[in-house]
């Protein structure tokens, strides 16, 4: 049952802020920048909870070519300006080879989004880059070809990896994904990088999210991408998973709970 | 986000022992009844950690006819006589309808197996009986069969159910089933049946038992179904994912902290 | 690419019909026997169309405890005295450990369903009889399983096994299961009974059972196992996925001229 | 029963080659374009054969960022003077926007790859184009992603889509994938496009593309694309299913019986 020692790789973001040490990191926003005042609200609940960094989506990849598919660099622009008056970091996504110097340039953390996982040339684009990459698993793949998917990026000299476990595509219709803990326990033990879960995109309901948060980081998770919104039913995308902004409390209490039993705490 | 409250139907098993109240209820023992020495090392490991229900299976079906089949009755007696020796309750599997009689006269709660979920003459066999009965879900079953699976049970007179999550097949490879966590915070709520887990099966390896127990208490699960064995390299089946009894106190601690995160006990 | 011959296994059912030799069986009727005039009906289009063996459900598993489960014994009755009438042989499942003497009585083929693959009494029931058993894949099963499965027949002195492919459970919703034909191909080549193939469970849309019966036999499949109603809207059970009997001359022609292609014939 | 007819959209390549009508048009050709030798024996076999179309790879998309990744530009130049020199067509993968001009230069069918199926912009800077596009489904994406996939091409104006199944990622572990042939009989009842099948990447095994090429035609695909190669055990990527040139005659024989059980024919 010994496992050999992984050396790992903590990804230092900012000062205070590193994931893979003792802090749980969340990261919370909602799905896509829609404005500002939008983004200035959820920011505002952000830090008063104690939170560090603010997501939100740009450049929206939709199944379907007809829906929301973003501000894009507008968007960007506002989650920057937000998060620096409010003194957050930012993620979000770069979803083409095209977008990486803006979103890198913009962002402190670049998202690799599910669908992209084996998009090799965005892969190499990123690890050309000395800023941390968040690496979603794809909802279709197994773990080790989302390690060799990290080992892409890392092949081009960029290791401040961040793994995130989002749910597998199963037979069960019931929840959107399967959030695979399993994989989470897994890659905390034979990968060097660290791991964090999106509770939002595992479950796709809002009423399964605050347990698949816990259950997360009972697993050992380094950390939290969260849809929030501060008006969920108005939201352009994702309204059925996000949770309001007045869930946040609730939230921080009861996932915090768990990441004390676990010796850890979540900010 | 609401959810209409499903009037709980809480399992008494004995004076001391109701799953889905506010103790976790851990039912630790091996695969399979092998000796009354195996047994008895485990007994007295699970009483010393503050166990209640010791589990073993008489009664083994396995996927090859070559395999290791079990003790049959003269392992349910191993296993009534230990427990009893020890104050603890037990928990085995009815394979067939032959075998109810038996298993019903000396067992205290009777497991259906994850490959019998639709094997409706036994669940309607169980359902005549006034003795709990822990249903575990098919290893590809929806949420929804594994519901209307207990409703055949409940169609013949016996609610004392409780249902089993123990993983499901998926595309993933490295563990034996994907624990889906998922589906144990969407039982507790919609489901008016405690729901424990298995996190043996669900992982299919040693090193990643403890983290699923963890996920799975911090899902809600009302219980635990856990793969002990004095030796497990010595095991006649499901050795690899059998931990050490030597691991029970590091499991209790780990676990318990979980449990207590969440405003309950492991007992 | 060379493949070891293995000997080969054909079940002889009566003196003019064998499974795994020339002729590609077709075995038609309604998912429930309902009535003596519905399999009357039936039997007299299977012989106009040049079929000789007439398929039935006494015993119907369901997934929900409140749907239709069949006539039970009245209904193998009905099934075996029709078929007597116009000279046709029976297959027809046995569900559970029970049934096996009468169903053993009265079929010239005994069905285990799928989700009876791995219920091991009732394998090794019917591996006591010198009866033709087919043996139904589990739509959750590997291929290496449904083997193991006949190998528990087998085990018990019955060889007289025919195995049946009727789609596997998968990720995608818009057809009730996915057509194995991969597994249809692959166990032609390594094992020694004959296969056949289910389109109606595997489409469950009776829009699709004929291009899937013409996939089946371009695999190699030995038979067909196909639901035909006399009036699929008013079926008890399946109706979705049944074939009206007009369409029995249209199926017959399509899907000969595929096993003519094979240097085969459909009967 | 009946499906509203759904006006269909041949795609024309050449004078003499169109996707979509009588013709069940052949692609061959190996995994990966090695060298200039190599390709002439392929095509020599292709036009022998009867073949109108040649397939290659040039960009490589590998799991792995240690594999072999194909010899790029000079590839696509290999390609395209060998199919001129014996009057071939060519089908080749875009992996990446960036590839696009130089890929719809020299090709006469761009193909967008499995794992690429949701990669938008890729969709899009296709869509723009004037040329024909096939459409691989990703392994784990639904029929509905699939065609709302191919909107997302044809929302930029291009219609010229044909449509590849290549089979899905399911629980079974022995064969690559799982050939899905309802989805083609289910596209050919309710898309406008026509749909071809790969059955190398849809089995993974040599022993099996044969088989599985005749299901894809009885299921109604206008068209296969499939890996051969001159000496598949000396092949740079995916030689397990590649078949060897010398079974293009029997490929030819035994897949165009099926084509004309069909009322069609196989170029």
């Amino acid at each position: 049952m010994s496992t050999p020692t992984t050396p790992k790789k903590p990804v230092n973001v900012s000062p205070g802020v590193t994931l893979g040490h003792q802090a749980v990191i969340l990261m919370a926003g909602p799905c896509a920048v829609e404005s500002y005042e939008q983004m200035r609200a959820v920011a505002e609940a952000v830090v008063h909870a104690g939170g560090h960094v603010l997501r939100g989506g740009a450049f929206k990849p939709r199944t379907s070519p007809h829906s929301f598919h973003g501000l894009g660099y507008e968007g960007l622009l506002i989650l920057r300006h937000v998060a620096d008056e409010f003194g957050l970091l930012v993620i979000t996504e770069a979803l083409a080879v095209a977008h990486v110097p803006q979103v890198a340039e913009l962002a402190d953390i670049i998202q690799i989004g599910s669908r992209n996982m084996q998009h090799y040339p965005l892969l190499w684009a990123v690890g050309e880059l000395d800023k941390p990459v968040m690496l979603k698993r794809g909802f279709m793949s197994t773990i080790e070809e989302w390690l060799q998917a990290a080992d892409h990026i890392a092949s081009r000299g960029n290791e401040k990896i961040i793994l995130c476990e989002r749910g597998i595509r199963t037979f069960e219709t019931a929840t959107r994904n399967t959030l695979d803990t399993n994989a989470i326990a897994l890659v905390k033990q034979t990968s060097p990088y660290p791991v964090i879960a999106d509770p939002s995109h595992a479950t796709g309901r809002a009423d399964l999210v605050l347990p698949a948060a816990r259950t997360a980081v009972a697993a050992g998770a380094d950390g939290l991408l969260v849809e929030f919104h501060p008006d969920p039913h108005l939201a352009l995308s994702d309204g059925a998973q996000s949770l309001p902004l007045t869930m946040l409390p609730q939230f921080m209490d009861e996932v915090g709970r768990i990441a004390q039993a676990m010796g850890r705490f979540l900010a």
